[in-house]
């Protein structure tokens, strides 16, 4: 459900890990154009899907009879879709979320907003993720990915259903770590984009995106989290590719963050806002409602909403007291 | 003890952190021109030390009446050196290494090398590990680095003499998982090298990267190690900031191996060899004492000395069973 990039590039993999794939498109317009042309011009042009995958905007002939559903739509507007969806949503097949945010307002995970709206029970909820650039899996290009879910059956299933010969998926049991490694990696990508846009080397990357980690996982851990699921392609693997790859949004935003640009110059120039931005704050607000201390996201949401520079944020990171470096 | 690139650069942030420190070069010619010059031509020539260092190539002169012992040599050499300084090393100091190797032939670490040559218990050894490439540090760059000693006021004494504005040291209570971080990373450096030489993206090197990590991990736990370090500075801080680093000489050198060279050829063409070359058998004979599993590892080593060629090692990497993601 859902026909962005990475709900498409993920529609490819499925086809070449030989399951047949219903696309569910919400423009007319775009569903018949992909069927017709077997190209998603508007945020994929370089990917051509094979028959396997068949295209189509009728909510109802999307989900019908099919053996896991796929969530792949904007974060903020997964509640909103299900609800209109719900009496279509088959029994029994395993809900797989592609998204990476927390909800505004009830700060809960996708896959809550999920359990919660669809009426499905927690163990039928599963999450993909990790180093998973759209562009380059859609390029078939060697990577890898975590499906978790609570009960074995349930991710085996999702993790066969998608197991193509350049996509290998990894089973994990823990979706809190999971779900709270992708969505805070983009605020850490934001501050990485700032240092990138200071001047800043290998060394200062390298520790913002590792103490970003550490504070990732703390907030994980007080919420139930597995902390070695940070070390794993969720965490450090999802993060170091968003990181290292300096086309993505949110690392373009810290960039132009570095330059003096306010969020809304951004914005307004570039037509959309990253993902980092606009979970900042419910990240912030989740934290603090588990007392779990984030220097780094709260350094982003100073210079995001404070007026802080990107300048005062560093100087305050390294002038902290001196630490353990536990979790 | 050493003036190479990181034992001058570590002389240096001591300094900035107000700590008096005397520098060891071995040839007394460098010694002294870096006395007179205050810049050390051969290792570092960007950076220019303050008058808190002094520099000689008397070993005496340089251990006397020392409350800290930093050593900085090559790590296949440690124990010839440190075998010579015996008699000079000053009672209760603690010894620091900022070596990353695993000693060929006996299979042991920098600091077990140190407690059986220089006699010292094991509180008494300290690691200095992290994302420090050491031009970048010598820039005085913002970075952070983990101090690792089994005793608390040992690591704190370390912590506290190495503390400059830019260099940020968090203590850790995990030697053993340190010094594995730091001699594997060098091996996995090899294999990123090769897969950006294949003209992979950053799914495939995230993968790469964290996968390694895994291994590291496994192999760290096996011998005692507490799996969050490698979640840590020394873990994922000095795999990024080495395999981002395309300047860095194992990262050179996995480039080279995908091109068809063998390693022969690049060692002649650049006159020295990577140390993820040189630690590859010594890990792989580590792991395989005590029955861990390094597929990326046994790859590299494949590559390096069985004729296999970098595809033919991510072809096998990719089409392993499924599995999942724990350590």
């Amino acid at each position: 459900m859902g026909s962005g990039s990475w709900g498409t590039a993920f529609a490819a993999v499925m086809a070449d890990a030989g399951t047949d794939v219903t696309m569910w498109s919400r423009r007319p317009e775009l569903a018949e154009a992909i069927e017709t042309t077997r190209v998603n011009d508007d945020y994929l042009p370089s990917l051509r899907l094979t028959d396997r995958v068949h295209v189509t905007s009728d909510v109802a002939e999307a989900m019908d009879g099919s053996d896991i559903l796929v969530l792949a739509v904007p974060s903020q507007t997964l509640r909103e879709n299900l609800e209109g969806w719900r009496e279509h949503i088959p029994d029994g097949a395993p809900l797989v979320s592609l998204m990476k945010g927390i909800e505004l307002g009830t700060l809960k995970r996708m896959t809550e907003v999920m359990e919660e709206v669809a009426e499905v029970p927690a163990d039928r909820v599963v999450v993909v993720s990790g180093p998973n650039l759209a562009k380059e899996v859609a390029d078939k290009q060697p990577a890898a990915a975590v499906v978790a879910a609570s009960r074995h059956g349930v991710r085996s299933k999702v993790a066969e259903a998608c197991a193509a010969p350049y996509f290998r998926p990894y089973t994990n049991a823990d979706v809190v770590g999971t779900e709270i490694a992708g969505a805070v990696k983009n605020v850490i990508a934001l501050s990485v984009g700032m240092a990138h846009g200071l001047g800043m080397g290998e060394n200062s990357t390298a520790t913002l995106l590792t103490r970003g980690l550490a504070e990732t996982a703390r907030l994980g851990v007080a919420l139930g989290a597995d902390p070695q699921t940070f070390l794993g392609l969720a965490g450090v693997g999802d993060m170091m590719a968003t990181c290292s790859s300096r086309l993505s949004r949110n690392h373009q935003f810290g960039l132009a963050l570095s330059e003096g640009k306010t969020v809304e110059e951004i914005t307004a120039a570039t037509n959309q806002t990253a993902e980092g931005v606009k979970s900042c704050r419910s990240i912030l607000e989740l934290a603090r409602s588990v007392h779990v201390d984030m220097p780094i996201v709260e350094g982003v949401h100073a210079i995001l909403h404070e007026g802080w520079t990107p300048d005062e944020m560093v100087r305050a990171l390294m002038s902290r007291s001196r630490k353990s470096e536990r979790v």
